[in-house]
């Protein structure tokens, strides 16, 4: 809870209009800025150095393409342990610049120093001219979210009982939904990615939106608490729901409609998917 | 040491054009980036929180001056350690938003997580249709710094002794030479803010451009390996040299000549002024 209260607060104590979305639209640029930080988002000896790299580049990434976004520039601040090897620094150089070029971005700047521990913060500016905002929702609106929800939390649960998890497990690969995104946004009212975990994001949506919500599916904790996923939240008029299914079928990505809006103030039971 | 040495191996091992000034430009647009992070930048007890966002927020404004540009948006990334206070935080948000305001410049958005530390990464979009670039500098070019250098080290070496420092004390409240640089730019070749000290910039100015230099003053060590000074360090045509005089007059700023621009190989004895 602490880490959501306290940006909330953070958040509700900035004065700038273009606070709220995952990225802040200024004409047809977004500016988004996410940390990747040792021991909030991850241990050391959970992933290799171009495991966190490629990590930290892609839930940055994730903010740009939520906003259907062309990623452009990435800014790359680092903080890296002293006993740190050049050979090292090189991994995580590789591993910044060969993520972001998957995805048509270029690291542009940044900054580095010695500190205690390995952090990271990542600005990205990325293109659009026509954004997906979290604002919009409407009474009646269907709720769905992509993928497979709850693998996350599965890894996440695994690292920390000290096991290993597969290289391709979605704790260190989460998969960016970037065609789906592309070619549902004008059938889309809303959407976000889910880094609080469903149940926490959709009750900032309704939040930010002033609307309750009505189930249509019983979702299970196990799927509702798994932070991180970083697949899309969205919110549609109804009317575009044989097209969506369409979309989601023709580009490969799972879509399940959960709940609808409604005027009431439900929410789901958040909690924090820190550790 | 440690601290360029590693910056500059991990800046040689990317690979874009961009990198390399204070800030990356693309067409009118200057991006930059900075962390100020607890125990690498400063210390807890040495700093109010107002002073810490201040300072966090100035330094990174520093960089747009620096290449006379305009700061336009901030993004601010904050890691809180988990005891902090909501009034706490309101103090940071609220020194932040004010400082950069003082410049023209917005906070558009960021991150906040929770940490161990206090830690601020800042990226600032900025504007120029002149940007003052580091690569440029020619044969007999004059090499002049801005301000007062010395103060900052002075400052830290108090601090670090247990000392209180005056509120208005250089390391508190760094003057960024905001008016010089405007009025100044189409006289002068290259410039950079100092940041690493006088010693370690030069250096950098002149291994970026490929020269030496012969000095016209002896630089004392107190003031060569003051960092964080954020004052300026300019290369420029010596058939400037009176306007240039003049327009420090005007503004209030003192500037002193110290080296000329050689074929040779000659450096200034580089240390890192971290503590």
């Amino acid at each position: 809870m602490q880490k959501i209260d306290k940006e909330q607060y953070l958040i509700n104590s900035l004065t700038s209009e273009h606070i709220g979305d995952d990225a802040a639209v200024i004409g047809d640029t977004l500016y988004s800025m996410d940390a990747f930080f040792e021991d909030t988002h991850f241990k050391r000896e959970w992933m290799s150095l171009t495991q966190i790299a490629r990590k930290a580049m892609l839930v940055n990434i994730s903010d740009a393409v939520a906003m259907n976004a062309k990623p452009k520039y990435a800014l790359v601040t680092l903080s890296l342990p002293h006993d740190i090897k050049d050979y090292e620094i090189e991994l995580l150089t590789e591993a910044l610049e060969s993520t972001a070029k998957e995805f048509g971005c270029e690291i542009i700047g940044g900054d580095t120093i010695g500190g205690d521990k390995l952090h990271l913060s990542i600005t990205i500016i990325s293109k659009s001219d026509d954004p997906l905002f979290r604002t919009g929702l409407k009474e009646g609106d269907m709720l769905a979210y992509t993928g497979v929800l709850g693998e996350s939390l599965a890894n996440l649960q695994a690292l920390m009982q000290g096991e290993k998890i597969d290289e391709n497990a979605k704790f260190y690969e989460p998969l960016l939904r970037v065609e789906f995104v592309e070619k549902a946004r004008s059938f889309l009212r809303v959407g976000m990615d889910i880094s609080d975990g469903l149940y926490c994001d959709t009750n900032k949506l309704l939040d930010i939106n002033k609307y309750g919500k009505e189930d249509l599916l019983l979702i299970d904790d196990n799927i509702g608490l798994s932070g991180e996923e970083y697949e899309m939240l969205i919110g549609f008029d109804p009317v575009h729901l044989e097209t969506l299914k369409k979309i989601a079928e023709e580009t490969g990505t799972p879509l399940t409609v959960f709940a609808k809006v409604t005027k009431n103030s439900e929410r789901y039971p958040c909690k924090s998917h820190h550790f």
